[in-house]
C-alpha cells in the first residue's frame, strides 16, 4: 500500500480494525469507497462523526436509543411484566425481527468472560438488580444469554444475584432460561450429542 | 433495526453497499463503531469526505495518487522500458508488495466484460495505445490481466490493438503475457486439467 494516496491508506487501516476484516479485504473495501457518490460519502462521514453523541443508552433497559427512553420501553403495548435479559443489542434485534416477543428487555452489554478479564462488575448486572428491586410489576425474568460457556456462566451468576433480590424484597417473580433442544429443521444425523442430551432431557408430552 | 438510533442504522445501511457485506455483518460492524474512540472516528470521517478530492489518477499510468504523477512513474530507478498492463490498482499492489518487478505499469481500471456491459471503450485502453505511440523508450508490454475469461479477452483485444500501433509507428516492442502453469506449492492431485494442460505445453528444459 506504500505508494497509495494517504486517504485511501487511512481508510483501509481504519477498516482493518473492524472485526472479521483483514488487510486484503480492507484494501478492497477502501477502493470501493471511490465508486460511491460524494454525497453519500459525506452523509456517511457525518453519521460516523455524530454517532456517539447521538446514541444513548435507554435509562430503563440500556438498549441503544436517540431519546432518554428506547422505543421498546416507551411502547405502552409492551408487557412490562416480563423482562428478557440479553447480552447485547444485536441479540435484542433477533427477538424484535420476528415479532415473537411482547415483553421488554434488559441489555447487559457483555457477558462474564474471565479469560478476557470481563467480570460481573464489567457488565450491567447491577442496573438489572436495581430495576427488579424498584419495579413492582415484574412477574418473570427470562435469561436469554447465549448458550455458550460464558453465556451460561452469566445466566448462572444473574440467577444467584436475583435470588438475593428475592430474599431482600420478598418479591416472587419467576426466573426462566431459554429452552434447549434441536433447532427448527434440524437433522438428527448432524446434531451434536450435547444438544441431543438436552433435547431428551427436555422432551415434552406429544 | 427499526427501533435503533438513526445514525447507527444509516451506518449499517452504508456498509451494506460494500462488496461482500450482508445485513447481519453490516449491523455487527456498525455496532463496533461505537467502541472506537471519537478522535479516530472523526479522523476516519474526514478521510472519507476528502477521499475523492485528494485521490487522482496518475497522468502517465492511471495508478491512484495524490500528485499529478504516481510514486512508481516518478521513481527514476524504475525501468521505463517495460510496461505491465493490469486490470486494477489492487493487482498493481500485488506486484509491488513482493518487490519482484522494477518496470512501470498501466492500469486499465476494469476488464472487457460483455455480460456486464463493459466494452473496450469503457476501460482505459486508448490511454495505453497513445502512450505506446508517443513514448520512444518502451521495449516490452507485459499483459498481466487476470487469467479468467474476461481477463483473457481483454489481453487478446489489447494485443490486437497494439499490433495496429506496430503497423502505424513501425516500432518493434515486444508484447508478452504472464506465464501459465502450476502455482508454487501446488499439489498435482488437486490441480485442474486446464492448468495441467498449460503446464505441459509450457514445460521447460531442466
Amino acid at each position: 500500500m506504500s505508494s497509495l494516496p494517504n486517504n485511501l491508506k487511512q481508510i483501509a487501516f481504519f477498516l482493518q480494525r473492524l472485526p472479521g476484516i483483514g488487510e486484503k479485504t480492507a484494501n478492497r473495501l477502501a477502493f470501493y469507497f471511490l465508486r460511491i457518490p460524494q454525497d453519500d460519502l459525506e452523509e456517511f462521514a457525518q453519521n460516523v462523526q455524530e454517532l456517539k453523541e447521538k446514541t444513548k443508552m435507554c435509562k430503563i433497559c440500556l438498549n441503544l436509543t436517540e431519546e432518554e427512553i428506547c422505543a421498546v420501553c416507551d411502547n405502552d403495548n409492551r408487557e412490562k411484566t416480563t423482562i428478557t435479559v440479553v447480552e447485547d443489542v444485536l441479540d435484542l434485534l433477533s427477538f424484535e425481527t420476528g415479532n415473537i416477543y411482547t415483553g421488554v428487555y434488559h441489555v447487559l452489554h457483555g457477558k462474564i468472560d474471565p479469560l478476557n478479564h470481563v467480570g460481573p462488575e464489567d457488565i450491567h448486572v447491577k442496573e438489572l438488580l436495581r430495576r427488579l428491586e424498584n419495579e413492582s410489576k415484574v412477574k418473570e425474568v427470562i435469561l436469554a444469554t447465549n448458550l455458550d460457556m460464558e453465556g451460561e456462566a452469566t445466566a448462572m451468576y444473574i440467577k444467584n444475584r436475583i435470588h438475593d433480590v428475592h430474599e431482600k424484597t420478598k418479591k416472587s417473580f419467576k426466573v426462566t432460561r431459554l429452552a434447549y433442544g434441536l433447532p427448527m429443521g434440524a437433522n438428527l444425523e448432524y446434531a451434536d450429542y450435547m444438544t441431543l442430551k438436552r433435547a431428551i432431557e427436555g422432551r415434552n408430552e406429544y
